[in-house]
């Protein structure tokens, strides 16, 4: 007998059958023994539809009004489910946030969890119960209704599974785990069976939007071992923890690439003390986040800079960098789009030195040059032109060995772990 | 400064464009210096339309996890509504019942209130808030979210109204007041300007839809001053409070009627020591209410009765009295609708003895025949045919000097006061 924690998004209830089939899967795992407690999303466009409401009534809403109307998209799926529930014969509750015991921050849409007291959901377990949590919701000390902002209901999930010691979470998407890269994409892509948190949160921060990074760090930070698997077939998923098992001869666990990105260079910039810190204080505090950053040698005593923000962010981090001109003298500033960022992923990369060679002889024998790589401990990132992308990611999956064809040997033993 | 509570059916808030009427009607009362609490119940048809999803799911779902789905529709109400006062410039707070301080018994789908404690609604309105309140719903002592059943956000505001001393509580509808009958049914029926509890409480009962029963009892019980308006126009309505001032020579308030009824009669029963108490235990146990009870006279040891019940439970009843036949014998038992209970109500029928005369007369000038009789202190109900009701309430309502030609002598030194 197991204790499971298994998430819901708001696609996989987002229809009557939708939800009987999660109902099903529920009662499959309580006649299996198990104890089971499940967070759930908003149905389908529920969460959209209340935003819309509210748009007509109030352009620019206030932030505590949000979280009161939007709260209620969760709390109308746990109800259902849970009926659902008793409709096949077993016995379920439903919980809002604040009833599961979830306290955050005196912050409005986007609030941090800071204390869970399952109390009550530990007591209808033991009443025989299915326990049906509502996702992305919590309450302040004093009361209030709060959520929890951008992926919250993921981390309702594993903040849960850490706060009642679940054996397993388990969060059910629309695809059957995490790949190798995106099987848009790469066809031969294939399905990981383990991936490290560290890992995980690379390929998440990079774009692959299965789970959210603030479920990934909370699990890493509590040990939760995560699984991602899919809401409508049976497949094993993806298991994510500390120390995932690589298979032999692989260094690179998968390939990230992200296109909403901007470059821009500030060209000529005189040698004043504290430049760059003038520059990227500057960005920070009009809340511009800066990834990748390049500083060309010094000549004649100017220097070149390069750095880049998401696409979205372009237009003003430009004004920013020209409104600080009079502190910075530069000659000039460039941007460029149409850029995409490409990234190898792997634990592997740290003991294997020809790791970033090989990375830069696939790219080179395409013909597309590198505009600038920024690497971490298990990444290696390159910004090259938007066009030949898709060349780009076949030719790197092909060059670490991560094409399914070779999944074969993977379905050894190492399936069996 | 007066401290209203005000309260707003579904309809009136049923639209974008009757939201903001009402977000109007708030900002006005704040704008004339009023501290102004307000109830809401969901919005048009979000109940009926979240009963119909439960309904896909599960044929007959728990008390409970119904109580948590429904509670979301005066969530989004309250939301909404304080976002649309927001947008004209004034500040709001919305709270669900168990924000705002309602604790009630341990029951679903019919709780009554047992406290409530208003603290963050004080704090809010001391803040300069307009305090939105989730209607027809609150907590129990053990944190579990429950509803008031019919009625309910008629008696959170009254509740309210009572917790925190308002002024008055105002019930705002899609009519402009309580009338002294149906206006659909007779033209020249008039809003009553005063009413007491105990003659709003037989009219309600009666079936005068504007009012809920229980929400008048706490009414009256706690002393609170209704006043029942229309939320699309500006006039008065009614005042509903303990002493009403009586119209010189007008002995009679209103006229109800009521076409849900049938009546069942037991003839020839045997005289068995407490047969009424065996008959209408019976019929309580199964959860029929009875409301009028004849019996006629014994004759050769032989009793017939005869009661009335809605029309929805005739068949229920009849069975009922089928299966005790055995412990009470009878000759046969028959059943009668297309029948309707005709009521006059007023505070000064006690006093006038000629009340009674004149309805009986009323009636069996337009030669219709009367079936059983009724009374109360303050009522006086006749069961008679259903065909010529509309007849007998219009010659009722002329009888009793009630017809709206006569307004104008009201329209003098007692609208002033």
């Amino acid at each position: 007998m197991s204790l499971i924690v298994m998430k819901f998004g708001g696609s996989s209830v987002g229809s009557t059958e939708r939800m009987q089939r999660v109902a099903r899967r529920i009662a499959d795992y309580k006649e299996a023994g198990h104890k089971v407690v499940v967070v759930v999303s908003a149905m389908g466009d529920t969460t959209d539809d209340l935003i819309d409401k509210s748009k007509e009534l109030n352009a620019n809403p206030p932030a505590r009004e949000m979280d009161m109307l939007l709260t209620t998209g969760e709390q109308i799926s746990v109800a259902l489910l849970s009926m659902a529930i008793h409709s096949i014969g077993h016995q379920a509750m439903s919980f809002t946030g604040w009833q599961a015991g979830f306290r955050t921050e005196a912050v409005h849409s986007k609030a941090r969890i800071t204390d869970i007291q399952p109390d009550r959901l530990f007591k209808a377990l033991d009443e025989g119960n299915a326990v049906i949590v509502a996702g992305f919701q919590g309450m302040t000390e004093d009361g209030e209704i709060t959520t929890l902002g951008r992926g919250g209901s993921d981390t309702t999930a594993v903040a849960l599974a850490a706060a009642i010691k679940a054996d397993v979470c388990e969060i059910y998407t629309d695809v059957d785990g995490i790949y190798s890269t995106d099987p848009r994409v790469v066809k031969c892509a294939r399905k990981l069976n383990e991936i490290s948190y560290d890992e995980m949160l690379e390929l998440a921060n990079l774009g692959a939007a299965v789970l959210h990074p603030r479920a990934v760090e909370y699990a890493k930070h509590n040990n939760v071992r995560l699984v991602v698997r899919s809401s409508f077939t049976q497949n094993e998923g993806t298991s994510v923890k500390e120390e995932a098992v690589m298979e032999q001869g692989v260094v690179v666990r998968g390939i990230a690439f992200d296109k909403n990105v901007a470059r821009i260079s500030i060209l000529g910039v005189g040698d004043v003390p504290g430049v760059l810190a003038k520059v990227f204080g500057a960005l920070a505090s009009s809340g511009i986040d800066v990834d990748i950053i390049v500083q060309s040698g010094v000549q004649d005593g100017k220097a070149d800079f390069a750095f880049t923000v998401s696409l979205d962010d372009k237009d003003r981090a430009i004004g920013v960098v020209e409104s600080i001109s009079s502190e910075v003298p530069y000659r000039e500033v460039t941007s460029e789009d149409n850029l995409v960022k490409v990234s190898i992923v792997g634990a592997g990369m740290v003991s294997n030195p020809g790791v970033a060679a090989k990375m830069f002889e696939a790219i080179y024998n395409l013909g597309v040059s590198i505009k600038m790589v920024s690497t971490s401990e298990i990444r290696l990132s390159c910004i090259i032109a938007a066009e030949p992308v898709q060349d780009v990611v076949r030719a790197l999956h092909t060059a670490y060995g991560l094409d399914a064809a070779e999944q074969a040997f993977v379905g050894g033993p190492q399936d069996r772990r």
